[in-house]
């Protein structure tokens, strides 16, 4: 059984003991072991805060960029080992797998490119100068200047790698070193990477800590000038945020919950025309990609009433195409959940939300997977569910079932209805809107905008090129307010705001 | 003796009972009383959520500016009335009066005029729109859209005209409702302002809520989509921060608190030289200007070892000058404290002070005021102390004396060692820099960036035009890191942020 190491103060560490176990959720078969014990936070923050942060502030951006480039390379060149290791330890189909690897080297790719276009400097010129005297001779700039501090980075299970590479690529980037604690039931992914990186020489020394298994106190040796960028549920987001030492010190905190996101099909979206069968392709590819374990994941979907019955059935006839089973069997199109408790936790949610909504395709129980030894394996099969009254219960508005499940809810078809079962969520990631009809669109994301971080307008002329609305790109903000977090992730340059301070500066013109 | 109100839910509204007495600070006569018992603090929310919400969305954000510049000229059109009462009910000199009340009109014409650059529309575009897709088919824009909910705006005693105009600005303009909550001490000029909008009725019904003395539950009853803004104490704002309801509803907080703002003085810095006098004229302006009660003044002044000794002498001469009394009287040109808390707390910070520095003008101690009755307001003549060992005491860079007081540390004249020095007020507003050494600016603004809001150059290119480092200009953010409170305010559209949401808008190329 592998043994996952930390790496912190420039040096691989073994824990002392208190070790979890990380399984193979496809056969339940035990395959490392994780455990941060004996590893001294308060040195490995110290070496992260004088080596690391020195060294990064050093960099001009477009050097920094560089190393962004050196990494995204390392770790493409380990592709084909890093997708057969994510379908083992994180139970990925190696389409799923190829979405996080993939995607991480794609956003340090593009974060790389970024900082190249920003060129030889230390920091990041932001918006016009502008006159605040009589004359130019009192002038204003502002600019954005690394926090002096650490950037602690706490990872969600389902994205290892792209998880660490968005975060890291932007913490880099704007000249903080980061402190990575993934979620340990995948940690391993997120170790190799790391161990590549390290045996690659990349980054200066501190630039990178690693701290698998538990976070310990960690969190409470953080001092003013550091950040917290987390990625999980709402529940441990709140105990994050309600930390007394982030409070008492500043701590920049960064939050992205899961939220129950949503997709609002206009009125005038006809079954059979091309925005129609847009909306079932990505349904279908937002329930059953990662096995629904996707934090911009579609979890309601509201359709005007006399459409209801014809998606009802077209999105059951799509999903009852999928192959559940162990991604080591080539046939496999949708794998288990990633751990006994997330399987236990959405056969749970399914229940509640079969209080409220009949389920008209799946089981909602686990399943026993193609590939995989009888009983063994955190497999449940794509389950999709109906609401009968318009809007439907709150219970499916409010709890999220981090699976491959999806709530099919009639509405009348108005842009002002749409909006507000889009706001019942409470704060989401993204909503999408299958419509070609401009003013509705236009209603919909006027009124619900406050409701959401990112709007995906899926219509006739973007079809071709649609990729799903769970795809978070790099150019695009990935964060949503209320239940969603708050947070503000991506987005291009506006990632750098977390770990950037912004000076205003006054003075003569330059 | 004047009785206070609240408006809420549409109307002017009396307390039942619970009155704070205010009292005339330069003579502790009592002039007013307030309270905010018995006001319906959640249907005055809830009016604010529907009505003010909901009319302030429809209008665009060229009217919403109308709206900003009706203000301005309402509060403007009375200013000599509001100039006197400024005066009476804040100890307010009729300088620092202006410096109120013209500062909200001014705040908010600015943003009059950037709303009607914005055009006809109802939300923000930001940024360049960006190709997503092989072609513009798939295209991605940013915009902001106003939070479903009401700011509500926690302000400091200092400030309770400015402090009200430059947070609803941007609030309104972003599309947001009000509800003001002024510091109650000085709650009148804050209560006149709103009832000159009223009278005018300027604003639509909702948009603006004054409450005045406790808030009592008020922030308990926030929900996902409201915003809280507060200005004050690093302890009240850790209170506020720490507030389970703001926690568990993931209500945004913006703070701005109180700061050891610093004054790095180059060693190209010359004892008669422009850029020298104007350190000069500005550290006198920023110790006595409000009585040195502004969150942006001057409290760390580091000297180069061999100029202590002329920057005490000068500097002691030019705060001789300074008359201390009632405003009332023509000739005093430093008025007293807000409050005898004030005077209490300000005299014990200065006794705290001179544990590690010399008092070298002023006595620390309550004086008689010009045109007072003795014994009577709550004068403190400004106060010069200096520090012997470079760099000072942890003291010195810790607590912060809200009144006419500032230290002065010698150090060593590295820009380096300046920068360090900034850092160790663990977070200011603004700090800034007198030298004509294009090098050593640069390395104290590299160094210190991460440590402050706003830096102000000092030099002789822009000495002719330069305000002094305290005026928070609406071009400029205001806001500093760490003890600061982590805030961001004014930086022209920057401060809508806080009240708008940013959502990716990933479709068809409009």
């Amino acid at each position: 059984m592998k043994t996952l190491r930390n790496f912190a103060g420039g040096r691989w560490q073994d824990a002392t003991g208190g070790f979890a176990t990380l399984y193979n959720p496809a056969t339940e078969e035990a395959i490392a072991r994780a455990s941060s014990e004996g590893v001294d936070f308060a040195a490995a923050l110290d070496f992260a805060r004088t080596r690391g942060q020195s060294a990064l502030g050093e960099l001009t951006l477009a050097e920094r960029g560089k190393l962004l480039q050196a990494m995204s390379k390392a770790i493409f060149d380990r592709r084909d080992e890093l997708l057969d290791l994510s379908m083992t330890a994180t139970g990925a189909t190696r389409k799923d797998a190829k979405f996080d690897i993939d995607g991480a080297t794609g956003t340090l790719a593009y974060y790389a490119a970024l900082g190249e276009s920003l060129g030889n400097t230390r920091y990041i010129v932001e918006g016009e100068g502008v006159q605040l005297g009589r004359t130019a001779k009192f002038w204003g700039q502002h600019a954005r200047v690394p926090l002096a501090g650490v950037a602690v980075h706490i990872n969600a299970f389902n994205f290892p790698a792209w998880g660490f590479a968005e975060k890291a690529a932007a913490a880099l980037l704007a000249g903080m070193p980061v402190v990575l604690k993934p979620a340990t039931s995948t940690a391993w992914v997120a170790e190799r990477c790391v161990e590549i990186l390290v045996a690659a020489a990349i980054l200066p020394e501190g630039a990178l800590t690693l701290v698998c298994g538990k976070i310990g106190d960690l969190i409470d040796r953080l001092e003013a000038h550091d950040v917290v960028a987390f990625t999980g549920s709402a529940d441990t987001a709140l105990a994050v945020r309600s930390n007394g030492r982030l409070l008492a010190a500043n701590v920049r905190v960064n939050v992205e919950a899961d939220s129950l996101n949503a997709a609002v099909v206009g009125p005038d979206c006809e079954p059979g025309s091309e925005t129609w069968n847009l909306f079932l392709k990505d349904a279908e590819r937002e329930i059953t990609q990662k096995s629904g374990q996707k934090c911009t994941a579609l979890r309601r979907v509201f359709v005007p009433r006399s459409r209801l019955a014809e998606a009802t059935d077209e999105l059951a006839v799509r999903l009852a195409a999928a192959k559940v089973g162990n991604p080591a069997d080539q046939s496999v199109t949708v794998g288990p959940l990633a751990t006994a408790e997330q399987l236990k936790a959405a056969t749970a949610g399914i229940k509640l939300l079969r209080g409220a909504a009949r389920l008209v395709h799946g089981t909602g129980e686990r399943t026993d997977g193609i590939g995989a030894p009888v009983g063994k394996g955190y497999y449940v099969a794509p389950c999709l569910l109906r609401a009968d009254e318009d809007g439907g219960a709150a219970v499916l508005h409010e709890r999220e079932v981090f699976g491959p499940v999806a709530t099919l809810i009639p509405y009348d078809g108005d842009a002002r209805k749409g909006a507000e079962l889009i706001a019942r969520g409470g704060g989401s990631l993204v909503s999408s809107i299958y419509s070609d009809d401009e003013e509705f669109v236009g209603a919909v994301v006027a009124r619900g905008g406050a409701h959401t971080g990112r709007f995906y307008l899926g219509s006739e002329k973007m079809a071709e090129q649609a990729p799903g609305s769970g795809v978070a790109l790099p150019q695009c903000l990935h964060g949503g307010p209320g239940r969603a977090g708050g947070g503000t992730e991506l987005g291009g340059l506006r990632a750098l705001d977390l770990y950037t301070q912004c000076v205003a500066l006054q003075g003569s013109r330059p």
